[in-house]
């Protein structure tokens, strides 16, 4: 068992203005999926992109949007979002906080 | 892409004093693993138990221990936890309000 704080993983920047911690890993002994802790600052944006698997996200603090292919949809605190595997998507932050999020993808399919 | 907030999923009572509520699962089109929102009463505990596959815990909101073979440790806001497969867990609320995590398990092998 592994018991820790998000804080103890190193935080390593993703794109300007966005922040990654790996916290649970195959490092961990995880066999099929990892979580990954996000910090993105007000005005600024993960990449957009798409990719051969899911992503399944909480949003923890702050408020933005999700934009896809079918436009801007907005999350803050308490949101639950599925993107399915190859469907483009970015997140972006609208508010004045910055906007914290866990995203968990399979395993050996990092990006 | 599935955009929702935790409580547009129906809570499920999983023992005395805790919640469950299934916010990604495959029938959103998830194809690896499922993601579920807990909700745990003061004084009140998960199941003592363990079973073939893993969890990954983020916690959202109090405080608590989670016990395991190797004694209690504590859980509070921003925890991460990573249970093996096998391993014998239980969470329990010890604080004065509500203790609140996602937890995700592979697909096909819910409890």
């Amino acid at each position: 068992m592994k018991v820790a704080n998000y804080h103890d993983s190193e935080p390593i920047k993703e794109v300007e203005g966005v922040l990654k911690r790996e916290v649970i890993t195959a490092d961990d002994g995880a066999p099929n999926f990892c979580m990954r802790f996000f910090e993105v600052d007000t005005g600024s944006s993960t990449a957009s992109h798409s990719h051969p698997y899911e992503h399944e996200i909480f949003v923890l603090n702050g408020k933005g949007v999700i934009a896809g292919e079918q436009g801007s949809t907005p999350i803050g605190k308490g949101s639950v979002v599925f993107i399915a595997p190859e469907e483009p998507h970015c997140i972006v932050n609208t508010g004045n906080e910055h906007l914290e999020f866990i995203c968990l993808i399979p395993l050996q399919k990092k990006k």
